[in-house]
Order: C-alpha cells, then sequence, then structure tokens
C-alpha cells in the first residue's frame, strides 16, 4: 500500500493518513459480525481509510477499494430520501428523533403511538423505509439505489449473496415489521418495507464509496467529485442531526463530546462521519466491538478528530474574513482618466464612496460583520458599493439584511451598487420580490466595479465641482503637454496638427498599428481597451477633453500596445512622427518642454499607480 | 422599545431582531415558575433578548437589562470549571455525558456505579459542583462568581432572597446529594456542594449578560466584549457537547434536528444558544410550558435557527478562500528594479516562484486546500513563498500539515519560505520542536514578501543568468538615459558630471528637501523609502548600479517626495539643474534624448504598475 517511491510527490494529507493506518493496523480486538453466513466469510484484517474534502480531493489508504455490504450505513441516506419524498411533518408523525440509550437492534417504540424513537434504529429504518415513493417494489428499490449510487458517484448494486442471506435469517426484523403495520406506522404491506430495508442493507459499497457519501453530506448534499446533487440541501441538517444525536446507539453522547462528527456505522464493518462544510471519512475494518462498531473505525475517527482537530463544536470566530477589502473613493478611481483639477476634489471629496469587496460565503454571521462596518460608517458613506464577485454562495438570510441595509441607506438618501450580482440570482431574486416592478429603485446592478466606481465618482464631481464642463470643445492652448508655452510656441505648435472626427464606437488606434502620431483628444471621450486572458475585452482608461493619447509613437516608435475606441463622437488633433523630427530640428525648446511635460504627466500616472498597489497589497 | 427616532441609523440586524420581539410579545402561554415563592414574584410579560456575534458586536431588545437568577442556565459553566479543575478523564468518571430522555429533576444515576448520567439533570450538576477546587465553601463559590464574571464580562452577584427560598425549598436536591455521597460520587460533605449548586443557581443576570455569555461560547472561551479568556479554549467543545445532547432534557434530540444550536434553559425564564464561531443568544422569559423551557426562549431560538439559518449542521465548503491570491515571480515581482535584461529574465523563469498568500483561519480542511494546491503544481514551483499576514488563526493540525510540506519540499530541493510568521508562534514553536537547533534550515522567515520575493528572484537570476555583474562600476555611457548618445554627445555630457561617493546607511536625498539634481548610479545599491501611515518606514523600490534617482528634479523642480538611502558604499554622478539648464541651450538634441529615454523609462515602470495591479485586483 504504502509505496516509498511515490512518497516524494504524495500529499502530506496522504502520508499522515498513512501513518494512521499503519499504527492502527496492528489493533486485533473485536470479532467479524457472525449473525449472517454471508458476513462472516469478510477478511478479518481488511483495513481501508478514505478521507475526502468537502471540495472534492480524495485521499485513500489500505483495503480503499475492497467491497462489502452497507448495511446500516445506509439508514441516514435511505432517511433523506424519505424526507425528500414526504417532507419533514410527516416523516417526524411516522419516526422520532430522540436517541434512546439503546442498543442498535432494539425495538424502541413510543408507548401509545408506536413511533419508532429515531430512524437509526432498525424500527425506524424500516418505517423510513415503508416511506419511500415509487410504484412497487422493483421501482421503490430501484429509487434507493439510484439516491445511493449519487452519493458515491458511481452505479452501485445488490449484493445478491447477502440479501439471500438477509432474507433467510431476518425474523426479528419481520416481526418489527408486522408490529409496524400493527401500530399503523407502515401502511401497505409490512413485509415490502422489510424487504426493501434488507435489499437496501445488500448494497455493495467501498471504503472510497463511503468516503465520497459523508463528503457529499458535508457538502450540503452536492457530490464534490461530481458536482451532482444526491439530496436537496435543506434535508442534509436533518440527516446529519439524526447521525449525530442517535448514530452511534447507546454510544451517542460519547461521541459527540469526544468525536464531534456526525456518525454511522454497519455490521459489515463500514462507518462514514461527516464534518459539515469541512471532510467527509470512510472506513471499513469488520472487526466490530460489543456494541457492533468497527474497532478500527472508532479509532480511526477519534484519533483523526483528535489530532486533526476536527470537532464540531471546535470553531473559531468565523466573521471577520469576510472583508477581503474595503477603499474609499479617494483612495482608489476608476479607470477614467481624469484632469488634475478633478483628482483634486476626488482625493478631497471621495471618502463618501465605500466600495466593499467579500468573499466566502455569505450567512447571517458573516453578513452581520459587513453590515456592522457599514452601519458605523453610516454618517460618513454617501455611496456603497458591495462587490459580490469573490462571494462563493449567500443566502437568504444574507439577501434579509441586505434588504435592510439598502432600504435604510435609501432613507438617508444614500445609494448602493451591486457589482458581480449576476452571480447570485437569489439576492436579485429577493429584492424583487419585496419591490416587485419597481425592484430597480434599490437593486441597482453594475457589472464590475469599475463602471460602480465611475458612476459614483461623476455623482461627486458633479456635486463639488458644479461648473465642470464636461463636453466643452479644448483647445491646444489647454493641453497640459502645452504647459509653459509661450504664445508663439503655441501658433507654432498648433501650425502642425491636424484635425479628424471620429464617430462613436470607431477604433482610432487598432493594438499592433504601427504608431505614427500623437493624439490630443479635443471633445468627447475615448477608452483603452486591452484582450485580457480570458479573451474579453478590458478597459484600462478612458480620456477626456484636454488629454493626448498614443504618446509612446514619439517615444519608443513600437506597434500599438493597446485599441482606443471613441466612446462618444469625438475630435481629435493629431501630430504626426514627421512633423515632430522637422519641430525637433527647427524648434528644440518646444520638443523639450512637450516631453518635460510628458514626463510629469508619466510619472505623476505612475504615483497614482503606485498609490493604489499600496492600497490594493 | 422600538423607538422611530432612532431606526434610520439603527443596524438592520437590530431591526429584526425588534420585529421577532414584537411578533412574539402577544404569545402568552405558559406559567411563571412557582416552585419557590421568590421566582413567582417575576413580571410574567418581562421579555428580552440578545444577541451578540463572536466578534462582540452586542444587539439587544426589549427587556435586556432586567435581573433575573441564572438558575439551571449555570449548569453548563460550572460544568466547563470542573473540566479546568480536574481534567476530563477524572470528571467523566462521576458525571456521565449520555442523555437520559428525562425531565430536569430526575435522578437518573447509573446502575451500579451510582455516576448521574450527564451533567445538565440535577443530580449531575450536583456532582460538577463537588468537583470545583478551592478551600472551604466561601472560595469555591467566589470561584464559582469569579468564572461567570468573566463570561458577563461585569462583576456580577448572588441574589440573597432567592438563595434563602431555594435552601428552604431543597429538600430534592439534599436528597440527591446523600445519594450521590452514598455512592461516592460526592466525596466531602454533600450538604456543601448542594449548598454551592443552590448559591450557582441564585447568581443574578440580565439577558445581556447571558447573550455576553453565549458568544463567549461561541468565541472559543474568550468573552468577544472585553477580550478575557473565560474558560481554555480546549474544553469549549466539550461543555457545548453536553449542551448539545442533554441541554435541553427530554427535547434534546428534536431540539438539535430542528434548532440545531447546543443551548441550555432555566427555570426563572432564561435561555441561552450557541453557534460555535458565529453568535451566542440570551433570552429572558419567565413564561415557562411543561418541560420548565421557557415558552418565548425556545420561539426566539426557533425562529432565529430558522429564518437565519443558524441549524449547526448547515454548512457550506469553508476550504476555497483560504488562498486570498497566488501568483509568481513571473507575474509580481520585488521593490529591487531590475535592469530590462533582468526583467525579462524574471518574466521568463521566475515562474518557479510561487507566493501564496493565505487568510482566515488555518484548520486542518483550510490548510489542505493549501497543500493540496501546492502538490498540484509540485513540479511546477522551485521556491514557495508562504505569506501569514492576513491568517487570524492556526492551530496545531495546520502546523503539522506545513511540517509535513516543507519537508517534502525539501527533499526535493525546493525551499519554503514563511512571511509575517512572528504572528503565529505556534509555527515556529512547532518546527522548533521536531528539528530543535536545526530549525532554521527548514523554517526560512522573512519580514515580508517583498524580502522573500527579492532573495527569490536573486537565486533565480544567479541560475539564469550566471555571467551577471552585480557590483562591477557602471560608466555614464553604459546608462538606460544615456540610451542612443552618439560618442561627441557622451562626452559632452560626462563633463558635466560631479562624481561624489556615499557611506552604507547615508541619505543621499532626504524627503522635502529642495530637489537640485539627478543621479545616477555608478556603484552600489540605494533604497527609496517613504514613511508610512502606520509610523513605520517603507521600502518603495530598490536601485543598483546603472540606474538614475532623483529625475524628477529636471522635470517639477518640486520638493523630494521620498528618501534615498545608500543600502551598500555607493558611488554617484550627478547632474546639477544648472548645467542641464545650459546643456538645453547648448546642446538640445542632448536633452530631447535624455528627456525620451526618461520618458521610455517612466512609460516601462507604469505599463509594469498597470500590471501588477491586474495581478491583485
Amino acid at each position: 500500500m504504502t509505496e516509498p517511491s511515490d512518497s516524494t510527490c504524495s500529499s502530506p494529507v496522504l502520508d499522515l493518513l498513512r501513518q494512521l493506518h499503519e499504527s492502527l493496523a496492528s489493533l486485533d480486538d473485536g470479532e467479524v459480525a457472525t449473525y449472517i453466513p454471508e458476513l462472516s466469510k469478510a477478511d478479518p484484517s481488511a483495513f481501508g481509510i478514505c478521507l475526502v474534502t468537502a471540495n472534492g480531493t480524495v485521499y485513500e489508504v489500505g483495503d480503499s477499494a475492497v467491497p462489502f455490504t452497507i448495511q446500516s450505513v445506509s439508514k441516514p441516506f435511505v432517511y433523506g430520501l424519505a424526507l425528500e419524498d414526504n417532507g419533514r411533518g410527516p416523516v417526524l408523525e411516522k419516526v422520532g428523533v430522540e436517541p434512546t440509550g439503546d442498543a442498535f437492534n432494539s425495538i424502541s417504540l413510543e408507548v401509545g403511538t408506536g413511533r419508532p424513537r429515531n430512524p437509526m434504529i432498525n424500527a425506524g429504518a424500516i418505517a423510513a423505509a415503508g416511506l419511500i415513493g415509487g410504484k412497487g417494489r422493483v421501482n421503490r428499490f430501484k429509487r434507493v439505489l439510484e439516491m445511493l449510487s449519487l452519493y458515491a458517484g458511481r452505479p452501485l448494486a445488490m449484493d445478491s449473496s447477502v440479501y439471500r442471506s438477509e432474507d433467510e435469517t431476518g425474523h426479528r426484523n419481520r416481526a418489527i415489521g408486522h408490529m409496524l403495520r400493527n401500530y399503523s406506522i407502515l401502511e401497505g404491506d409490512p413485509i415490502e418495507a422489510v424487504d426493501l430495508y434488507f435489499r437496501q442493507c445488500s448494497v455493495s459499497v467501498t471504503c472510497r464509496d463511503l468516503g465520497i457519501m459523508a463528503a457529499t453530506l458535508a457538502n450540503r448534499g452536492v457530490n464534490p467529485v461530481t458536482g451532482r446533487q444526491a439530496i436537496r440541501g435543506e434535508y442534509v441538517e436533518n440527516v446529519l442531526s439524526v447521525m449525530g444525536s442517535c448514530g452511534m446507539y447507546d454510544y451517542a453522547g460519547e461521541w459527540m463530546y469526544k468525536v464531534g462528527m456526525p456518525a454511522k456505522s454497519g455490521v459489515a464493518g463500514g462507518v462514514i462521519a461527516v464534518l459539515p462544510g469541512q471532510v467527509g471519512i470512510g472506513v471499513y475494518s469488520p472487526r466490530l466491538d460489543a456494541r457492533g462498531n468497527s474497532v478500527r473505525g472508532i479509532r480511526v475517527c477519534d484519533e483523526l478528530s483528535r489530532h486533526w482537530d476536527l470537532h464540531l463544536l471546535n470553531r473559531q470566530a468565523a466573521g471577520r474574513s469576510t472583508i477581503r477589502r474595503q477603499f474609499t473613493g479617494a483612495e482608489l478611481n476608476s479607470s477614467r482618466v481624469r484632469t488634475a483639477e478633478e483628482l483634486v476634489a476626488l482625493r478631497t471629496s471621495g471618502g463618501s464612496i465605500r466600495v466593499f469587496q467579500l468573499q466566502g460565503h455569505l450567512t447571517f454571521a458573516t453578513t452581520e460583520v459587513v453590515v456592522n462596518e457599514i452601519m458605523e460608517n453610516f454618517t460618513r458613506i454617501e455611496q456603497l458599493v458591495l462587490d459580490l464577485r469573490r462571494v462563493q454562495t449567500l443566502n437568504e438570510s444574507a439577501c434579509r439584511l441586505f434588504w435592510h441595509l439598502v432600504c435604510k441607506l435609501g432613507e438617508a438618501g444614500k445609494q448602493t451598487f451591486f457589482t458581480h450580482a449576476d452571480r447570485h440570482p437569489l439576492l436579485r431574486r429577493y429584492f424583487k420580490a419585496k419591490l416587485g416592478r419597481r425592484c430597480e429603485e434599490l437593486f441597482r446592478a453594475y457589472e464590475d466595479n469599475d463602471l460602480a466606481l465611475e458612476a459614483c465618482e461623476n455623482r461627486v464631481l458633479s456635486d463639488v465641482l458644479p461648473g465642470r464642463r464636461t463636453d466643452h470643445r479644448v483647445r491646444a492652448a489647454e493641453f497640459e503637454l502645452c504647459q509653459g508655452f509661450e504664445p508663439e510656441e503655441i501658433e507654432t505648435f498648433s501650425a502642425c496638427l491636424v484635425s479628424r472626427p471620429f464617430e462613436c464606437g470607431v477604433s482610432i488606434i487598432s493594438v499592433g498599428e504601427r504608431a505614427a502620431e500623437l493624439y490630443f483628444l479635443t471633445r468627447g471621450t475615448v477608452s483603452v481597451i486591452v484582450p485580457t486572458q480570458s479573451g474579453t475585452a478590458r478597459r484600462l482608461a478612458t480620456f477626456s477633453a484636454g488629454m493626448c493619447f498614443g504618446e509612446m509613437a514619439m517615444i519608443d516608435r513600437a506597434p500599438r500596445s493597446a485599441t482606443i475606441v471613441a466612446d462618444s463622437d469625438v475630435e481629435c488633433e493629431f501630430l504626426s512622427l514627421e512633423r515632430f523630427d522637422h519641430l525637433r530640428k527647427t524648434a528644440p525648446e518646444i520638443c523639450i518642454k512637450l516631453l518635460t511635460n510628458l514626463s510629469r504627466s508619466l510619472s505623476q500616472k505612475l504615483r497614482k499607480a503606485n498609490r493604489e498597489l499600496s492600497v490594493l497589497d
């Protein structure tokens, strides 16, 4: 099993599992079950461990591929199917959820009603089998088998010789069936329910299957290896609850105390344990203790829990890391390139724009952290951007808190914008259910942060620079690059420029073209677009009238590195390289001023980029 | 309670609690406890709710400041103190942890041993009181009171009239005490243990206190409001386990199924519920149901669990968000400014440097995600940087996985560097325990990522550019800014330069000084240092021979924006502004070339910064 040759690049997790396997392989307490002849044929030394993370990474050691029958480990899964078929209420009427403190084969029916105490004892499991929907016994077992196969991520089958053996010796279970029929807990033919129970117990699995099945419960019902849903998420907590309180029979209290993972064992030697949101564990070792639990199976769970800190109730405060980053509109700007005056205004007044980048799973506790942080800054915030790009899941509690938050901000005249909200359709549905057609009034969504930030900035700028002209025609003398020019230098320089209009949407410069001119934007706005790795186009910057682009033409004369698109109808004046080279000889002082201004502008952009880098890092 | 005037800036969480409080205030089922006269004096309509997050945010509505006695809600806390005083094994010998399915005042002793089944029934709680350490009854109660006060975050006191009332009527509990003494479960005077139990039950608390006490259990024993430890973290899971399996008496199974939070109620009407890592809840409403649980208390927990998705077993896969960001040495560089040749080499070969920025709580499941990602890239990684700056906690399981990972990488000749590891001393201690004095061989730590990245880059560069000279003297003609100069231009230009040496550690330029010259670094390295908001100095960049600094002197002639410090003995040549202005008149072509080269250099830096921004965002 433990091949030294591959230990260099095997995972440390696998190494630790191998050590555990090795240290427990010598443990040979307990006896193989003999109550049905087929079970007694198992190899007593067989021993496999499989740990599967809720993300779907599978670690397996030892006899993880040896088949055996699932037996009582089937009980929680069939109970889950009964919940899906009937709903919580009707199932609770037929089977309780209280631990009994009794052994696995105890009949434990409630006095008066005859209701089995819980679905982990045989009586409760037979009652649950009686609740499986479908026409006829063949079809019902087919549904059970399909459900178990979804959990395992491969087609499972029944071991017929074990089934025959169960069927021949199962008189106690038939007695239970009749008793349940007597109390009307079972409604049709009790022997059909008992037969389904025998069949479900005889399904053949491996230790690897059990690990993946457990991880499916850890992953809220979605098999993390195949990505397919095996049970509706809302019922997983119920299945895990009965495993937690009743899964280990009369050992349940101590199990929760010491191991702290919902678990279930079977008489063929299988054990599953689940740490919700984290890992599923499957163990196979046929030697059983007096309670009918696999000796090594129990030890594996116990050691893993203690040494790897897997106790369910051992948790650190989870909320703080929900806010990946927050910044104001004074710290980071959109890609819209602003004038010096606008930049000063944003650095002074952009603090009222607050962007929160969120991450992870948004539940009550994690969303509360966000809401609390926002409420503490309530008076300082005028425009709020909530970026959901890195949010993995978002539940209804989170929607409810966001809804209240957005209303509260709205009442105070403050605006909220969501970005990347299309990844979480539940949020929009929640707002829509609250607001109907007026949804868009409060649910303002932008594709990405950059667009949301630009919109927020525009609002701040129109407040603090009310006289700002946004669509006037700029003359050459007003250009940043012409700063410090004498009147006669302006005249000489203007004479070198050629004017050209572009229609909205036209590419003024295309990536890869030969660079032949420097452009002065006299009217309208243009955007710098680069292709991204994912194949989509990304906006690098947007320039407005009074700014220059394509200036690298004068410097390195290399092909264009980006595409420039007209965002509106645009007018440009351009300086060709020939004209520039001519100026260089005839009026070098103009070139020196131009290059000095260019260097200043580049160095201001570099300082801004470095400032943004320090905010982002 | 619900004051409309402050609802605008009240938290949405508080609003939702207020709604819940309002909707349940009309519920008047149940009766105030009358078994001791003092309890019957409570106002039946009193109703308070307090929710406290594991981060310490307190939300309270209704009668959250009304005092009442803690009663049985004291049981889990005193049990926790018994665990701290005696350890798990000795406590388990005296009190079991199995649910009984019996009522709160059942005697439920184990047949034969006389051991109470669990510490939440009176018999078990009296046995736990008998295990509290301290000399004499006064001192023992003082310890209990101090412990409860740590949980509540304020000095609590006993209500003497309730104590007297309990003492006068407590015959059943005295009977239990003698029975426990009979079985030697109690070892001194049984009446002393019963008296301590009466006193602990008579401690006066408010609903707010209960909320904070519950949140302390949710926060692994640290009171999240005061930051003080009330119980050692390792015992919290045991206290919560018995609350989970036995806290609600014969309702335990259904409670875990429906509400899914470890909880405890008291006959005065108090209830606590704990969602580990997330929230603690305290409720006060004196009307009790037939089982002795507060009617509204149960309903509040039930509604909060259902509507706010607080079920313990309802979890999403947690691991994925542990990796905040990963990048290679080809994508982002250290602040060491490199030559064009070096930059090309790093973009080509820097992929073997991999930096992982981690965040959140590092446990088995979250660390596994990191280890798995690294192992999948095992052959591509030569140098690994693990940045722990944003890691909040790190447990022994995480240390164990990192240890195995680092050994495995080391065996394959690969190096691992930790940054910000001083925040998590446990990690270094773990490596030290494994390696002793040889610890530093595998536990390589850098103060920050930038220094670690520079070291990794230097190693890559010495591999791929073996002939690279790192400490030679560079002549003016070799400078980037002199690219394209004709030989006679070099000569003219060199004549304008003045040479000057600086000793290691000296400030060559100081922030705020008048800018008077442009420096050419001919030998050694210098760093650009800026003061940060936190008052410490941050390295912006490091330059080596062949590079220029102070170039803004020529452009904006503004005061220096950063300090430049010599990292080694350094030689510089500088061009004064006077000389530059002279050149401008006598040899403009030299100035045009100089400014063109400067613009190219600035624009390359800007592109690199923009590339880095897109990696970071």
